[in-house]
Order: C-alpha cells, then structure tokens, then sequence
C-alpha cells in the first residue's frame, strides 16, 4: 500500500485523484490546496484542508500546483521523510529545493474539467534521484498507467515544447478550421472525420510521410486562390508561413 | 441501379471505387486513366482503358483526376448524356465546361495509399444544377456515406481551405513534434495519446474553449524558454507567430 497526500486543486490534481482512488494498492490520505472552495471536490472522498503546515506523513506528496507554485509549496515538505514529487512538464527536478526525497511524476496528457480519462494509456514519465526513489515512483506510476517513462528533465523539457506544438498550436489550427466553416454556414462536424483521419494515420506513418495539401506539391495557383480566401489578417500570416516552411521541408521553393 | 464510370487512377479513384464496388446498387463500368501502369490496380476488377474517346456510356461520370487536368478531360464528356461529376474541393463545378449535366462529388477525406477508410462516415459534398441532377448526385452518395451535403461551389472551397489548415498544417506541426522527440531520444509514439485526446476533445468542447498552454495564459516565461530550446529557426518563427495570435485572440499581449 502507498500513502499519498495531494498538493493541490486543479485539473491535474482531480484527475489523478480519481486515477488513484480506483486503485486499492493506492491510499489518498489527505488533500491540501489554498483554495476552500477548490477543496468542495474532494471533500466527501478525502481528508482535505488549507493548512500546509498540516501535512499528514505519507509515503509521496504529489505537487499539483501551477508551474510558479511549485517552489512556494515545496518548503512546507522539507522535514518529511517521504518522496516529493511535482507534476510539471516543464519545471526541473531541483527546483524543488532541499528536499529528502525529490522526485517528478508528470503525466503527458491534456487534462479538462469534466472530461474524464483513460490513465491507463496516459505516459507518466518520471524522474527520481536514487534507485529506491525511482522504484517508488515507478510502481505508483505502473498502477494507474501501463505507460511508464524514465526520462531526464531535460527531456521532459522537451516533451512539453512538443506537447505545445501537437496539443495547444494543433488546438489553435482547428479554431481557424472552426472560424471558416463558421462563416460559410457549414457545421464544423464535417472537418472531424478528416481531423480523426489525421491522426489516425500516424499509426501507419510518420507525419514526414503524411504530409499532403497544396504546399507540399507547390501548388503556388491554389496557395495564392486560399491566401485571397482568407479575410482575416493574422490566418493569413500562418497560411503564408506554414506553406513555405512545408515547401521548404519538402524540396520545393515558394 | 447507377452505373458509374471512373475517370483517374488516384488515391480518391481507387477509394471511391473500393467504395462502389461493396454496394449492389451501383455499378462500376468502366476506368478510364491516362496512365496504363496506374489501370493496373483495377483492371482484374473492372473493363480499363486509356483511351479516353472510348468512354462507355453511363449515369453518373466521376471525374477523380488532380485540380489541373479536370478541364482536360472533361471535354471527353461532351456529348454524353449523364452527370459529369468531379471530386475537388477548390475547382468551381461551372470549370467542368460545357456539358450536358454537371456536378461535383467531393469526399472530404485525406486519402492514402493502402490505408483503407470508413466511407459511411466520410462527407460526401454535392453540388448539382438542378433538382433531378442534384437527387441523382444524393442518392450516389447515401449508397456509401452517411453524411451527404449539399453545399456551394464556394462553400466548397472554404471547407478545402479549412481543411488545410485542420489536416495539412496539423499534420506538419505533428512533424515538428516527431523532430523534436527525435531529437532528444524520445519515441514519437509518447505523444500519441495526447493527440488523440486533443481530437476526442473537440466532442465535448469547441476549440476556442478547448485551448491551453503558456501562449493563452500569457504564461511569458515558459514561452521564452521554448523558444530558446528550438535551435531550429524555422520552428521558432512558428512558435512566435502561433503564440503572438493565441495571446491576442485570448486577450493578451505578448
């Protein structure tokens, strides 16, 4: 059995809560974040309180907190015996400060208010300071996921630079897709079949070798027809860029 | 039953024709291509030829050829008395020339070689002259899709430009992605699972509601150490131009 208190309210923090609750192995002792009104989650499963000088002893405190709050929470840990651990794609293992036992459990995926999640297929990637910390983490990690990553911060680092590019940047193109379809009087329901094709294609090849459209084979008559399309300045600016730098990829000069 | 004759040898050919070919109600006559090694695919199923004053009569032609040469072979059609249809989604239906009946078919779908696709759930947009062409158009499409459309020529094309950016721009920012995992020894397959919830998201929310990352939280400090991670120029313009417009379309100023 591992004992957990949480350390924080918001989307990871829920998440991972729920993950761990379904686990019997897995004990939530107490969860803990500044906010009361944050805390009416979690009340009626758990233990909860505003206090961070009131932290129960556990084996692992997750810090779920937003990326600058990491280093303010991380002081109340210092005299615990247990492993901290935060949650940030982007922030360094030693940035927890002087801890005993530091640690990182970062959960590669996009997390939504009232969307749930199948963690099982959810990467945990995880980073610790010696072998016993590491083991910890990994079976916490093996018990709400089958995908469990030892990886460096510096990689981490970079997961999340492409996480942005995949995740928030692919996010932004679908509300250029869902602007358009919105003035032309067309549901944007009819771009999800090809949105999922999209990426249902990555399971049988690399994006390099999916790559189709207009800038790819250079043709310069509908790039210029669809720049005419465009009303609105700043999609025009993504269209004019992301064709050149796909013609570019692909050999072809714009 | 509507019998059919297939001019190209494409992608969008050889999946429209493994479509007709599993519904009873259609029959396929003919292909007609310019390109005899491409006819391979289909000649031990289906009467081939490349001879293209030799089209056999039929109800509905279905011009699949790329954008430029639909001019081109449409003249072919001249004297036929079926609906001449193509499959594009930028070319005007009023480009088919001067024909008895003409329409257009367009699948909005990405199509690759050897990857098969659902196509009850593709859209199947149309576009008819008049009423007996347009039901002819409708009733072709229901017998392979569940979701048919009867939309303008420029509607048409502002869905092919929104499809550009929900599949052609997505699809390079997923290489962008692959590239940087690559780079750092990180198996592209890790971001796999965030993809897919990024598109299983668009269920529940619109994108507009569905964003997050540093750019829309104004989240300054995170994006100056992603763009001194990518020593890849290119790249970094993208994350600039993206930012800049998420942070001003949620009301920051970067």
């Amino acid at each position: 059995m591992i004992s957990i208190v949480l350390l924080g309210t918001g989307n990871v923090a829920k998440h991972l809560f729920n993950a761990f609750l379904r686990v019997d192995e897995i004990n939530v002792l107490q969860v803990i974040g500044r906010n009361e009104g944050h805390l009416a989650y979690f009340k009626d499963k758990v233990e909860t309180g505003t206090d961070f000088t009131k932290i129960t002893d556990a084996d692992i405190y997750i810090i779920a907190v937003s990326d600058d709050a990491i280093a303010q929470v991380a002081p109340f840990l210092k005299k615990k015996k247990g492993l901290v651990a935060h949650t940030s794609g982007s922030v360094a293992l030693k940035s927890l400060g002087d801890l005993n036992h530091r640690g990182v459990f970062y959960p590669l995926q996009t997390f939504s208010e009232g969307k749930s999640i199948d963690f099982k297929k959810v990467p945990i990637c995880i980073e610790g300071e010696d072998k016993s910390d590491m083991n910890l983490l990994k079976i916490l990690a093996g018990l709400i996921s089958l995908e469990v990553h030892e990886i460096t911060s510096e990689q981490r680092k970079s997961l999340h630079l492409a996480a942005v590019f995949v995740n928030n940047f692919t996010n932004y193109l679908f509300t250029i897709g869902h602007d358009i379809c919105t003035e032309h009087n067309l549901p944007f329901s009819m771009l999800k079949p090809l949105i999922k094709e999209t990426v249902n294609k990555l399971d049988y090849l690399a994006p390099l070798d999916a790559q189709t459209g207009p800038a790819k084979r250079n043709d310069v008559k509908t790039i210029e027809s669809h720049l005419n399309q465009l009303k609105n300045k700043n999609y025009q600016d993504i269209y004019s860029l992301l064709s050149k730098l796909i013609g570019e990829k692909y050999g072809q000069k714009l």
